[in-house]
């Protein structure tokens, strides 16, 4: 069934109004009075809906059953990443909001190619955000997960070790747990933090910040993952070891 | 440091013969003598190996050590995709590769939008090997995974049962495994079989066929993955549930 993200001031009196982008979609689906569609209030509530009129620019629906969004995981979890090149940002967007992140945080490091500054930062977010949004309908979150920037290395682990349990994948060194061992000695945490690094990796220097801030060195096997699969691979088994999946 | 795969016939009397595309590959890499490489043999074996000597079309090397490639998970999966369209295969088969998974298998059925037929199939398949081999090398693989074409869905399911274990990912019914449930109901396994489908899922027809021919249908929880991105997080859990990760 087809999904749309709206604030709850659009859902009144047992009735919705689609406007705006969204109505165009309908328009574009095809979809008639009589079908139904999703109305998720980005809140972790899915509102069924009829159809019941479709103008240029606005849609009535009837508000037919309100469930809790199913597709929501309870875990809370944090990607922080380097920021990467090009595409592979968007595609760590897409892959950890299917996957079930809860939020995506980039960040400036020593071997980041990739740079933001000013008003590109604007930008680029709003776009991130665009690609956050999209995953979230087609893969039916609850929320939309908010993708940020945090330019300083420094402030992201402040961040980042706020969260009940703080992980930090580093493919070198011999001070590290595996990413499975880490994740269960972590125990009932509320809520982690996933840090992951640009193309190059970290430098030691970031390692040893990371581990005097209080995360958890970790390593993830054998393989050596890109830096768009990382994070993928680490959210996938939080949501494994949290009976998500 | 760069990873080469090479046959073992080019490796003789403590001396290793790199040629043709991979000698290129060195001098476009400006290795010198006395820098070190890695060559794999695709067998799980790994020659540490010095660079003695750099010509046009032949790279010379002393073997320094000879050592289990570490980067080859113990578990034996093989991923059975329904054929996605342009690009998604692409990215199937790299991140699969990243992931741990030892084969890939396409194959055709009922919602698939992409078909290969005749020719396509060969020179498809060859680009496909092509994007295994190079995600092999670039995440420190001891093998090639192969990817494979079968066209017929009977026969797919026929190879896929034959393994330890079949686990078939469905997005809809009662009668469904959650994927960790199955995993671990699976035991002690030496090889499995995660079949997924293309972008619009399987049909009950086919889910049934599976169940009949010995697949466990297991959901992945409550969010929809892409088709592209199902295999990754599958092969993920897996290599969790085997302390791979």
């Amino acid at each position: 069934m087809p999904r749309f993200f709206m604030a709850g001031t659009n859902l009144a009196g047992g009735r919705a109004y689609i406007r705006g982008q969204d109505a165009e979609h309908v328009r574009v689906l095809r979809l008639r009075p009589g079908e139904d569609v999703v109305i998720c209030d980005g809140a972790g509530k899915d509102y069924r809906c009829r159809i019941v009129s479709s103008l240029a620019g606005e849609v009535e629906a009837e508000v037919v059953e309100v469930v809790p969004c199913r597709g929501e995981p309870a875990a809370d979890v944090t990607v922080y990443a380097g920021l990467p090149k090009g595409e592979r940002a968007d595609y760590l967007i897409q892959k950890c909001v299917e996957a079930g992140a809860k939020r995506i945080v980039f960040f400036e490091c020593e071997r980041c190619v990739a740079r933001l500054d000013g008003r590109g930062v604007d930008k680029k977010l709003e776009r991130f955000n665009r690609i956050s949004q999209a995953a979230a309908e087609q893969s039916g979150r609850g929320i939309i997960p908010r993708v940020e920037y945090i330019h300083d290395y420094v402030e992201m682990l402040d961040s980042a070790v706020k969260a009940g349990a703080c992980l930090f994948m580093y493919e070198t060194g011999e001070d590290r747990s595996p990413l499975r061992e880490a994740i269960e000695a972590a125990g009932d945490f509320s809520s982690i933090s996933l840090i992951t690094g640009p193309e190059g990796g970290f430098s030691p220097a970031e390692a040893r910040l990371a581990k005097g801030a209080g995360a958890v060195l970790c390593s993830m096997g054998e393989r050596i993952f890109r830096c768009e699969t990382a994070p993928v691979v680490a959210v996938t088994a939080v949501m494994y070891a949290r009976g998500e999946l």
